[in-house]
């Protein structure tokens, strides 16, 4: 499929200069960026009418099947939602299950301008199979965890192994990296493994990483140090890798973050919603801390809306810092775009450029929360909803365009949705 | 016009079971709700296919004609914002500009399922036209303001006095609120004044109140109290009122507000963004103390969007008190519907019910994010966005339906915006 877009304001990379020009894409690849007029056979020549041309979002940290947990049990006790309601409910999940949620998660995605997610969950073929039936890139996060015994170690570290090799060559949609649930479900023995695993196919590591005040206190009574602190001591990020959430963070933390170029997945959202706190993102940013953003879980959030992590991101920093000028937008949605393709490995989808692949949102500038237009960046960053989403393209492929998706069945992945949960309510 | 919404979910009034069945409106005015067919002659039968109506949202405090300055100074220190670009560019807007660019907020609040506004602005009259001829329901709130001298104290109490009776009878769509910009704008003289005069007509007050810390600490230099303690003190608040933002309160303050069944109108974007604060929330709806929702201004949020106000109203709770539980749906969904009605004196428009006024807003439930349907309320807040209005009822008028704005030309209103601001900035 060829495209053309044109009459386009295009904002390639956040940071440079918006102007007004044509994209044009062939199959999965940009193919030109410019101001000069296309000539040329394409399949479709779309005129934008003056909208908005720029990356996809990347959502940098998300749960994509735990859709049908959206809304299931709100406004109640951390540990009374997490184990009487979320463990009983995924413990009842097929991998058939797992597959029709994250096609719900996809349309979803697709509809708030977002190409790609780094997921971590059950049935990570279930999931891969999800992506590659919606055209979604899929970046698999390696979410091993276990006891103080050799079973779980033998099987954390076999699994781990077994899924790099597979899903990384399984599909272009497809890619894994190494990584871990957290450290206070996994057993200092399997992090040692996990370390060494990661040193020997060169890879960096991911996990979530101080999420909660109380995850920070409990590894320091095991084992004398905060999570960051005790990952580095295990040598786990000598190929970098970063941490999602990072929420409750010690300068110690923070500068080994720094150092080692790790990526600080913020989920502002999320951590509001449960209480666990707000990230020190603007320091971190001031740091020069590589940043991504990611919705976390529908269950814990609702949503898998990237507007509204960007809104968060920015001004939750100027309350907690108490400083208005605090996350400048551009920060936020450079996070949100190139910062997320970054953190996941996505180099190939970071910008609007050609040779990259085709990952784009065309942004409706015809609605009135973005008019006037004093500043596109901001106006994206404090105004912007999905409302705003017109189309989005994911590798290549326009998988979704105003209100519809033409290349899916959302009525029948909502039905099956709907059955899943209430299928689960009365098991 | 007759309308009759059928296959309808049901939302009568926040706290009320959600049913199928059936909405009739006849004028202005809500004629039928409940689950027989209607039959009889209507000029439109809409289908809505399981979709929800429900109250549309009453946005409770707002500068609607801030449209123009939307992203045009951000991520700036308070004051700089303020006093070197706010307020600038406002002492340049004619009563011509000030009705274009009410307009285009009309045009935003209709397209988020907003139906009335609780306005604070210069240039009442042009506010209230565009509220008339947008099909607005909108309540000018009083911002008289003025230093200790007698010119400022006539000037201020006859506006007060000359807009209370005008605006009151001028269209069914427009009312007034006496009310002054704030204690630290108004000198005690004024203050007194305007007391005497609600008492004189037996009228709540209303004012920002409490929005920063410095305000509170200057009040209390100035008067040796609060405020919220000062204006009680004045015997302002004898026939009730409100205040907006209610950020920095203190118990006293909050004791008052209960006492006298005052409104906390809050405004969760705009006190993150300008890094005011986060109001207590929580602590004002476990004390019963009366709760309503808005955006402030575009050019401090950045938009009018109702569902994120919503959306922070809760989380910002649940992360201020620590406690995943605190500030739950309902009473947030009940603040910008009912609350938000209550509070601007507008009981004939708090609920869907025969005889109140037709204010209704559609909501798309045929969208990823409000699937699947665990809990309805649940989904409108945490997972809602401006993306779900599929349709929207102002005084029994559609005034917004499918993305578009069958009775307004928004491109000429989009455009109007933006010559105002360029010519502004070259001024």
């Amino acid at each position: 499929m060829k495209l053309r877009f044109y009459n386009a304001l295009i904002l390639s990379e956040v940071g440079k200069e918006i102007f007004s020009g044509e994209v044009c894409t062939d199959g999965d690849t940009i193919t030109y960026i410019g101001t000069e007029k296309q000539d040329g056979k394409f399949d479709r020549e779309i005129n934008l009418c003056g909208n908005l041309i720029m990356p996809s979002f990347k959502n940098a940290h998300t749960h994509s099947a735990m859709t049908f947990l959206r809304s299931f049990a709100d406004d109640m006790p951390l540990n009374d939602w997490l184990f009487k309601q979320v463990f009983p409910m995924e413990a009842k999940l097929t991998p058939d299950d797992v597959y029709e949620l994250t096609k719900l998660a996809a349309l979803e995605y697709f509809s708030g301008g977002t190409t790609a997610a780094f997921d971590m969950y059950f049935h990570p073929d279930s999931v891969a199979q999800a992506a590659i039936d919606t055209g979604l890139r899929l970046v698999l996060c390696g979410a091993v965890s276990g006891g103080d015994n050799k079973a779980d170690y033998d099987s954390a570290l076999s699994r781990l192994e077994d899924y790099f090799s597979r899903f990384n060559s399984m599909h272009p949609l497809i890619s894994f990296k190494m990584g871990f649930h957290a450290e206070y479900t996994t057993d200092i023995s399997i992090l040692k493994g996990i370390a060494e695993l990661a040193k020997k196919y060169k890879q960096p590591l991911y996990t979530h990483n101080s999420e909660t005040a109380s995850e920070v206190q409990g590894c320091i009574e095991r084992h004398g140090m905060t999570p960051t602190a005790l990952m580095e001591s295990l040598g786990m990020f000598e190929y970098g890798g970063g941490g999602f959430h990072c929420v409750h963070m010690t300068d110690e933390d923070l500068e080994i973050f720094k150092r080692r170029g790790l990526w600080a997945v913020t989920n502002p959202c999320s951590n509001c919603k449960l209480a666990s706190g707000i990230a020190p993102l603007a320091k971190m940013n001031g740091m020069g801390i590589n940043l991504a953003v990611g919705t976390d879980g529908p269950a814990s959030n609702n949503a898998l809306d990237m507007f509204r992590e960007m809104y968060l991101a920015s001004v939750l920093q100027k309350v907690r810092e108490n400083d208005a000028s605090a996350m400048p937008a551009d920060a936020v949605l450079k996070a949100t775009t190139t910062g997320g393709a970054k953190a996941m490995g996505l180099d190939d989808r970071s910008v609007l450029e050609p040779g990259k692949k085709a990952d784009i949102v065309v942004i409706d500038m015809d609605r009135p929360n973005m008019q006037p237009v004093n500043n596109i960046v901001k106006n994206l960053v404090f105004a912007g909803t999905r409302d705003n989403v017109k189309m989005t393209v994911s590798n290549g492929v326009i998988v979704y365009e105003d209100g519809k998706f033409p290349t899916l069945d959302a009525e029948k992945i909502y039905a099956e949705a709907n059955r899943i949960i209430a299928e689960k309510k009365t098991d």
